[in-house]
């Protein structure tokens, strides 16, 4: 069977994400350096991150009330409010950015598609990434929009079921081995691991876990021909 | 044409939730009294929710948000970090939760699961609808679950394209005039309304807006009657 779907995901993928993360966390750490070191400042923050993902999910409204409980935390609630709307402002900031596409986004998903159907697989905070999409201007080259809460194998089984396409005609890309490639590997589906520069602790994957089917691509510009070899 | 399908909102329609925010913005207007009167607490954070509206949107993480700047700025910055690692504990509390059904849900839905096509249709914060809808055991009685970032014209349209419905077989019904009742009628569908004891300040709407063309009930257990004699 050929492939007939391509998913891709968004953050980091189409458009730079973790790269304004990354600035928030480093404002954060210098914001709570009476405190804490640097490098605890962000460990602190991850593991906060990570107990708060089963009540707030992921996004950045999330991550900011994260920032406010690991800064109250490591200053013994010494730290000023002001320092708190600080990080609130940090939060709107990042909700407000403008999308910045990665090189050669708008060339590929033309080329893409030309051929293939084109689906939007992200996951996160519903209101932000839909103000992305919308932003990027890329909404309408895609078939569908799907943003879920977690991507996990049923939730790519839920996809495509939806929309009638055999897990073995849909191919994946992204740049989280954990949510867009090892997941469409456990249902039957190519995936393709695209990285970019910064990986959220979160994401990360013990890469002996991987067995050798997916593919590996240093940016998405290489994406078509790569489909071309696969069908 | 007869009614074919019924959406259903799910928030204070089908499960408590504005009582939730009401206690917690009592809680609130405790913890900003040394500050702030209690009437003045409750429309200052209004205020700054509804001016959060664009760049949070709905949903708990967003209001806790609001109210940790409301807090800052009424107390001039005075208020200390523990009182604010109080409200985001509030906000976990909501989100954490569970979901109690109003009564007659179930039986309703029943009812009415024989007879049309149901899906739920609620807007806010994806991965805490999705928590509420999955924990309330209603989710398999659903034909789909559509979670909006807004309910316009547009999305409920656009909802109905996607499951190839006419306007005119679509019964909508709800607690809030803003969001269930006046956008279904504006794209020529039929409209509910369900009060809820409690309504949001933001989705308050002044009745002279209204056209009769909506029908009201006061209670969900009326509902299987009314689709009755529509058709």
């Amino acid at each position: 069977m050929t492939i007939s779907t391509v998913g891709l995901d968004a953050d980091d993928t189409l458009w730079h994400s973790e790269s304004h993360f990354l600035v928030t966390e480093q404002r954060f750490g210098a914001l709570v350096s009476p405190w804490l070191p640097s490098e605890e400042a962000a460990e602190k923050l991850l593991t906060r991150e990570r107990a708060n993902l089963e009540v707030f999910g992921y996004g950045v409204k999330g991550f900011t009330l994260s920032m406010i409980e690991t800064a109250i935390e490591a200053s013994g609630g010494a730290i000023p409010a002001e320092a708190l709307q600080q990080i609130v402002n940090w939060g709107k900031e990042m909700l407000s950015h403008p999308v910045d596409l990665l090189p050669g986004v708008e060339a590929t998903i033309d080329a893409l598609a030309d051929h293939y159907r084109l689906v939007l697989i992200t996951k996160g905070d519903l209101f932000h990434q839909e103000s992305k999409i919308a932003e990027s201007g890329l909404a309408e080259r895609f078939h569908h929009v799907e943003i879920l809460s977690e991507k996990s194998p049923t939730h790519y089984r839920r996809v495509l079921d939806r929309h009638g396409v055999e897990p073995s005609e849909f191919l994946m890309a992204g740049n989280s081995l954990r949510s867009d490639v090892l997941p469409v590997i456990e249902i039957g589906s190519y995936g393709v691991h695209i990285p970019y520069g910064i990986i959220w602790g979160h994401e990360r994957v013990d890469r002996t876990e991987l067995e050798p089917s997916w593919h590996h691509l240093d940016r998405i510009t290489d994406l078509p021909q790569l489909l071309g070899t696969l069908v």
